[in-house]
């Protein structure tokens, strides 16, 4: 099978690491069948300078037509609203329907108190709609913005959460060495407030997790302050934990502070069919040239998306180099206190493949 | 002076710790020249059981007329949406306009890791309007809910945090041992994505606190998911946190995490010349009645109400009386790994008056 992979670096440090998701792609083992070929796609703020645009068209639609999947690194924003410029990353979950956003947040086995669960972040509406208005009134500026949230797409994501939580468990099954037993689903939502938004997410995510096929996944709830709470108190609790978009996006982060560095976090950004996988670092212009950017975000971000293509085997292999070279902690990037430069990272790890 | 305070302890050990808080307030010593009266007042879910409402108009109507502040303890509420039941705390700070919710998180100071932060977080707007409209649509329901920011409370939000700022300065310049230097005002927000409506909390922030009495205080931002990040990776480096209301209470969630337990966090919400004092933690169904219950946040919460009454000679004597007890570690509640019931808890900071 041939995999057609967009590429789009991005700025800052995104140029540094999409190269070595090429890399460990091209260096996967032949008896795997798989083959890959690479297509270079621009988005992100010197994209916008360059052409006025933070997603050309043209990268929207090859990769719709033309790409099985993609890697994308990060961007730059402007630090204050810069008329026309827009997030490139929220677009591209937007116009390929790419709703959900997953992000696998797991230490090493042997650490001290292991965590191993996963983000599910619903990722095309609640308040990333974008719909805004503002109005003067006697006392000043007042602005509104619409959360919406649709049974449509609650159910799905609920759906993903539920079928993430059978495959993990089936890699369990496996002989992983896992934290977990019975797989768990949790269910966040501030319903205590939102009666109608979170209620909808909630009872329809009950509702979806309710079908046979995830008999034996457990469901549970938590409100989303009480789930700050909770993750960082006893992370080692959770396996998936599934959520409207904007708590996501704040679980998500706070999930990637539990381990090490954000350097080893990666995600996807998944619909039918087709996946992106994004490391969850920015574009760090202070470290960006210097060669020290940790590579393993993408890395593990390049075997999820592989994941989500149905290449399992393919996906094992990576994740077991990464874990391989962090187990052995010798050459270890500046932001996990070691020294070693992004090439030399990524030659250990293509070493273990 | 004499001061009126309402008491409303709620459900579950709301009943156990408010009056632990009133007797606090009884025993400061006499040359601080202060005399309480108390009154007794309903809301909660036993309450709505029994008149149909969670918070009584009478409740209402006392604070408004009758009272200088008030403690509030916790309340249960319905595990599904129940016609008629709305949480009444939430229904207390919009009718009293306690437009703050005011959060200090703060270890001892002999810690390993010290930290000493406040969350000052926005309490009558933001997605707490609960303006919520549901449509079926052929796909299934789509609910809406209304995201409200204004100029108005955006501007007297940061003021707060700005004057908070500068009283903890003042407090630290009297030789109160202390991890920061310069005051720090951090504005939360995530206006990367919602350019109106935090667009406009974040601009009118940074212009309120511009004002020349603020000099003297730093001001930064971050956005809300990184702020999650930062809050669990550097915790030491924050001083005061604002945020809209939404936001705010997630994060004050997540600060809650950094120390040991619920049961040692405060709350106030306070407007203007009124302030309820809070404890973070529930009602605690789960040891209701067997008299554990940690009296901490809520001695907190009625020290916390006393600064913002303008008490701060008061609320000094509660905090250093709660500190010694902690700090001697002797008499600790379950929550924190000791044994000692909730009266001897109070007995021993009493004590140390
Ligand atoms: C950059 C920003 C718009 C984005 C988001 O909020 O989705 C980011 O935080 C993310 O999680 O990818
Ligand atoms: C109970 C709930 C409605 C409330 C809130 O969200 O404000 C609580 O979380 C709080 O922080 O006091």
């Amino acid at each position: 099978r041939t995999l057609r992979i967009g590429l789009i670096p991005g700025d800052g440090i995104g140029k540094e690491v999409i190269p070595a998701g090429r890399r460990i792609l091209e260096a996967l083992p032949a008896s795997l069948g798989l083959k890959f070929e690479f297509v270079h796609l621009k988005a992100g703020w010197e994209t916008f300078e360059e052409q006025g645009v933070a997603l050309p068209d043209e990268t929207v639609s090859i990769l719709k037509s033309d790409c099985d999947g993609a890697l994308f690194g990060a961007v730059s924003s402007p630090t204050t609203a810069v008329k026309g410029y827009s997030s490139p990353i929220v677009a591209l979950r937007k116009r390929l329907d790419l709703y959900a956003n997953v992000r696998p947040v797991k230490t090493v086995v042997s650490a001290p108190k292991p965590i191993d669960m996963v983000i599910v972040r619903e990722n095309t509406e609640d308040l990333y709609v974008k719909e805004e208005t503002t109005r003067d009134t006697p006392d000043g500026k007042v602005a509104e913005a619409i959360k919406r949230i649709s049974q449509r797409a609650s159910s799905r994501i609920a759906a993903m959460a539920g079928e993430i939580a059978l495959r993990r468990q089936k890699i369990r099954a496996a002989g992983s060495p896992s934290i977990h037993g019975r797989p768990l689903v949790t269910i966040t939502h501030k319903s205590n407030v939102l009666s109608q938004t979170d209620g909808l997410f909630r009872s329809t995510a009950r509702e979806a997790l309710a079908a046979p096929r995830f008999g034996d996944v457990a469901v549970e709830e938590q409100i989303v302050d009480s789930m700050v709470y909770k993750l960082f108190r006893q992370p080692e609790a959770y396996d998936v934990i599934v959520a409207p978009n904007l708590y996501g996006d704040i679980l998500s982060d706070g999930a990637a502070a539990l381990v090490g560095s954000l350097g080893l976090v990666p995600s996807a950004n998944v619909g039918e069919g087709f996946a992106i996988g994004e490391p969850c670092h920015g574009s760090a212009p202070d470290i960006q040239g210097q060669g020290i950017a940790n590579p393993i975000a993408t890395l593990r971000s390049a075997a999820l998306m592989l994941e989500f293509l149905n290449e399992e085997a393919a996906a094992a292999k990576i994740y077991a180099a990464v874990d391989s070279n962090l187990e052995e902690g010798r050459l270890l990037s500046p932001d996990l206190g070691g020294s070693a430069k992004t090439e030399e990272v990524v030659q250990d790890i293509l070493r273990r493949l």
